[in-house]
């Protein structure tokens, strides 16, 4: 049996888009990537939240069958993080206003026993120090992959680089791959890359698709095409939900299995961008994403003669 | 018999950008668009040049088989247009150093009688004015298209829109389309050109390849890799060129044909900026482009199970 455990932020998010505005709306890295990755597999959560998380914004992984929420700590005397930005002109950049980092400041992941057999781990983008600790308590992990931050690539580099070293998969926005790497363009990032430990790199590039890169070769996939975007915010860790849960349920990460679950990941990513927060993504169907993917590969499918 | 008419510039390139720099290398759009699309058509040349045009740059063209140069003319007394520019980080955009017309500026385009019944035209990016009176000239098109750029959108964006009235496909920079729409993204803007009289639109997305959009869908294709551009000057006007004249040898442009123009034409670009110039170009020869085509496609080919 396949399962995925992730490590990530449960969220307060207040954005501001050219389509209008949320306060304290749910988010998280966390929570998009497990509601995206139930889709394909068993997903255990780890995480941590303040006494103002609501019972609802609970429920919204707690309701889904397949999702295990009992690695996620209520801090009694603590905030939930609560992340303030905006979004202008084609909204290809999160303007960040404000970060409280609240029970996020002290957060010591603790892995219930039986989360530490998981045979899929993704470490989503919080600190390499806690992303390290977390991986250090997985007994044999079969598929690792993390995602991270210009902040930490800044600020904690030497920790990046030694979980570079450590886990099979990077999911990085294509600004980071260039900033980690020193790099003009994903194609000489992503070589940079693979030298630096990963087997594998999904570099994300907002409206542009992603750019996937391996030992064996390389693969472009555009984005589904959203007329109006409404708020970016999670697309990156939905599109890696959906992506890695595609793989855990595959049982094989080549890169033919890459580019097929990097499909199954744009179409899910392109449903969070239509509504603020989680709305639209807590709806999608299985009907309406065989869809999108099916429109998507119509779009993207060529030949020369 | 078909056969495109080309009008647009021949010109003299002072470029730098991180892989080093040139002086006068030989440039222009008419020059760029005419070596690319000779590959598919015969191509009939309208341009002006300076007495400083040398023999040699006049036989880039001249000494191909299937490129008509009878419609350039040489002004004795003046100088042939410069450009001077450098890119800078990723390359993506030029920035303009200095723009010395000369001959451009009283500009006057004569066709030859015989090239009046070309039955293809492409106007390329110059004066929407100088644009209108070529085809103007053109006795019964069949296909027609054209380029334009942010400057002209400026300053005389009735001009541009008059000539989208009457011409069939639109190739535009992502950037440009934008402002010219007002419109936040490729998908939105397109929709919005099509109201404005083209029946295709090309938007050309440098290092993320090319939007298509018609009536009857849309289509995305990614460039193809090039770990490390030497100079991007004349990609967009080599993409048109492979790309127009596929349309020109196949006779019909519905998106079908459109798609197959388009990795005819990405796959022609991605040699232009491995050399500063047209150096890289030239040189390129059929077996290397059948290649290119079929690795562009192996990346670029996805399934969803």
């Amino acid at each position: 049996m396949s399962e995925i455990l992730v490590v990530g932020s449960l969220a307060y998010d207040s954005i501001k888009s050219p389509e209008g505005e949320v306060e304290k709306s749910l988010g998280g890295s966390a929570n998009f990537f497990s509601i995206a990755a139930s889709h394909y597999a068993p997903v255990r959560v780890v995480g941590v939240v303040g006494n103002d998380y609501t019972d609802a914004d609970e429920n919204v992984l707690k309701e889904r069958k397949n999702i295990d929420v009992s690695g996620i700590q209520k801090i009694k005397d603590g905030k939930t993080f609560h992340w303030k930005g905006k979004y202008e002109g084609d909204l290809s950049e999160a303007i960040t206003l404000q970060t409280e980092l609240n029970v996020f400041e002290h957060f010591d992941p603790k892995l219930p026993e039986n989360f530490k057999s998981s045979s899929h781990v993704f470490l989503a983008n919080i600190d390499p120090v806690l992303q390290m600790h977390v991986l250090n308590q997985i007994q044999k992990p079969q598929l690792t992959a993390m995602d991270t931050m210009n902040f930490w690539i800044m600020s904690k580099v030497t920790d990046v680089k030694a979980l570079l070293k450590k886990i099979d998969i990077l999911f990085i926005n294509e600004g980071e791959a260039k900033l980690l790497t020193e790099k003009a363009n994903a194609i000489s990032a992503s070589e940079e890359i693979l030298k630096m430990g990963p087997k594998a790199v999904l570099i994300k590039r907002g409206e542009y698709g992603v750019f996937v890169r391996t030992q064996d070769g390389m693969a472009v996939l555009p984005a589904y095409p959203i007329s109006i975007v409404t708020d970016p915010t999670g697309a990156g860790d939905t599109f890696a939900g959906a992506c890695f849960g595609y793989l855990c349920k595959a049982g094989k990460f080549d890169l033919h299995t890459l580019k097929k679950a990097c499909v199954h990941g744009t179409a899910m990513a392109s449903m969070t961008v239509e509504k603020f927060g989680m709305a639209r993504l807590r709806e999608a169907t299985s009907g309406e994403l065989t869809q999108r993917r099916a429109k998507l590969l119509e779009i993207s499918t060529f030949s020369a003669e």
